[in-house]
């Protein structure tokens, strides 16, 4: 059983806007057990919509399409679909019954005729109601295959994939199981790590499949099996994975949930535990804070960070000294620690992490080389730091500091255990 | 003239990772004047790589391939080029050179037997040197076609982007001039956009394509043309966006430059204008400065940001008085007026943005409705504040609250020309 994702629209291949709704699809239809054979971005072009719906067909069962569906003139998907079904558009009552409300609620305003026509959709179809759009989503079946068009608008067409797709996927399909198991590794290369457990990955059951993927300072291995029988492949690969990691163990830090980010990870403990944490941001800029913030409930935990972007702010509000400044410059181990423990101080927290560093492009009045970065926890009995030589460019050095950032908060949190 | 990109790996189709590399070949490929016919992601698989290889090249002159050509066991696009030109691999000297230069510098390690084969390229393949990782980029020519194979790693695709393959193709082709303008609108829905500026839309020539994108509460509008005489295509898309321009005047906010994001627009006004900006977020949680700091250069005009995630630290860092939280509770406009003031005064700044809100999925202790936010600014002399309110879900109301506090900055710093 496979599916094609086709996403539509000419932003994605001028590269306007980066198509992150595959992404979320490919996601939830593993986790139900459908492999994703292919994804295609193809233009606001009646043929060339009609052409790749041809061949998604020939390829997979199900045939997702996103986009194209709002109510403007460059707007044709639903056109096209009906046209490949040999159908027409007719006004289905209940998405403009969906339409009204929406309009009464949020914008007040009668409805336009281009609202009204938001309600037609092939009459061949079944309408999955968009709670939070006027576009709906579009269930149609040719035999044992389905083809399913929703809204290109991320939170409208996640929205639909949830309530709406998914339980009806299940309820016509039986689908087999996908496990998949990512270990992160931190500290080796993709090479030496490949020639290390080489003997391991070659013993490898064919239908167990393992990937590298490394991306700034880590690399992650996966494992993917897919079967009828849950408990087997489970059980088949947790004992691959107890012969690996025996091999790995100075680099391994943890699985990777697909949901649970290393700061997920640290949410978690810290919540539990009712334990609390600050930041003293320089060269992550905020992006630190940012991250623990995205993640629902992080204020039970999260009290907030000090973006200290200038030496006089670093020296005002966390106090670091000024002659420790001129000492041993803003990007050094000292100013770095003086600026966790002055945070955890400030805002009275069990942990705090600080970074410094010159993420370039250019060096500024720092010593150090271009992409250097400190890296400071502090908790109440102690404060140290580490040292990063990130390169360029910028926005790597940056990106490379969060992740590191975290996985020392990681360490120290589970050190306390 | 056109190209196709194919993205190779099983972590985009399983949903791990996000394909950002098409959208950035997209652009730069857009800006020599070449058009991206299709995007696809395709697996790990020897078949269905050669089936891909097969159909670009009926669809596309300019074939782009990135990913699957790291060192370890499910990397095989290498061999799978060399097999679709029926052709052998071999080992280029220059690329071994420039391994053992990048293993000297940073690996200090001997090269292992997977390091030296990261040599091998096919013998008809021109090597596109990578000076950022052990990959090659590769070039290969069929006919008029072209097909480029870059690594996945996004910096080291980018650079070989813009180092290699841009100046080659330019070399190579002769290409016509592409054009995107995009407006940005604020306070209008994409239908009602739309039926505003209908005649208008009727009659631009056939040759300007018009796109609605709306996102966020913003309504971009994209007009491409396409053509051999550049100065006359710049001219007739002005001449359609003088016409537009009195129509949509209540809404118009600017241009978008693909590579001007708002902030950098700011970031400009502020380095030119010597002047400074901080921040308080609250429900922002750092989005605010992280998204400045990514713009390099950000220290001059950015001092920085206090993330105030509790009620504790608005009282005790920002000074908000506890009987005005009291009386307002914290998701007030009188409570992010007193932080955007704070801010301004502890950090010394001309400019200041405060944030805070009910993101989300809960509302705590508030009373205002699930995605209310209040954005202050506030200057020398002046402080004053707007309500939002941005529904649900969580990373919505964030992102929203973002684009409003840097729209509000803006036009404040436009008001003191």
């Amino acid at each position: 059983m496979q599916a094609e994702i086709i996403t539509i629209g000419d932003e994605i291949l001028i590269g306007q806007i980066v198509d992150t709704n595959s992404a979320f699809i490919a996601q939830q239809l593993n986790k139900i057990g459908v492999s994703v054979y292919q994804i295609t971005s193809v233009q606001d072009d009646k043929q060339h919509i009609l052409k790749s719906l041809r061949e998604a067909e020939e390829n997979a069962d199900i045939i997702i399409l996103t986009g194209g569906l709002g109510p403007t003139k460059d707007d044709i998907t639903k056109k096209t679909i009906a046209a490949y079904f040999q159908d027409t558009l007719i006004q289905n009552k209940a998405v403009l019954k969906n339409i009204e409300t929406l309009w009464e609620k949020y914008i007040k305003q009668p409805l336009s005729q281009v609202n009204i026509d938001q309600a037609l959709i092939p009459s061949k179809a079944t309408a999955l109601m968009n709670k939070v759009g006027s576009a709906p989503g579009m269930w149609l079946e040719k035999g044992d295959k389905t083809f399913i068009s929703l809204p290109g608008v991320p939170f409208e067409m996640k929205a639909l994939i949830e309530q709406e797709v998914v339980p009806k996927l299940q309820k016509k399909y039986k689908f087999p199981f996908i496990l998949h198991k990512t270990l992160l590794t931190y500290g080796i290369g993709e090479s030496n790590l490949a020639a290390k457990i080489e003997t391991w990955e070659d013993q490898l059951p064919k239908h167990i499949k393992l990937a590298y993927l490394p991306n700034l300072g880590k690399v992650r291995l996966r494992l993917s099996a897919k079967g009828n029988n849950k408990a087997e492949i489970i059980q088949e690969v947790d004992q691959q994975i107890k012969l690996l990691l025996p091999q790995i163990e100075d680099y391994f830090t943890g699985f990777e949930d697909q949901e649970e980010t290393i700061e997920a990870a640290i949410a978690k403990k810290l919540t539990l535990k009712k334990q609390t944490l600050a930041t003293a941001e320089s060269c992550t800029g905020g992006k630190i804070a940012e991250q623990i913030t995205a993640i629902p409930g992080a204020s039970s935990y999260f009290k907030g960070s000090v973006v200290s972007y200038t030496e006089e702010i670093k020296k005002e509000i966390l106090k670091v000294p000024k002659a420790l400044i001129a000492k041993h410059t803003v990007v050094s181990a000292e100013v770095a620690e003086a600026m966790a423990a002055s945070v955890l101080q400030l805002f009275s927290t069990d942990y705090a992490i600080a970074t410094t560093g010159n993420a370039g492009p250019t060096k500024d009045n720092t010593t150090e080389e271009l992409g250097t970065v400190f890296i400071a926890i502090a908790t109440k009995n102690n404060v140290y730091s580490q040292k990063f030589t990130l390169g360029q460019p910028r926005i790597k050095v940056i990106n490379k500091a969060v992740n590191k950032a975290f996985e020392m908060l990681n360490k120290e949190i589970l050190k306390n255990r």
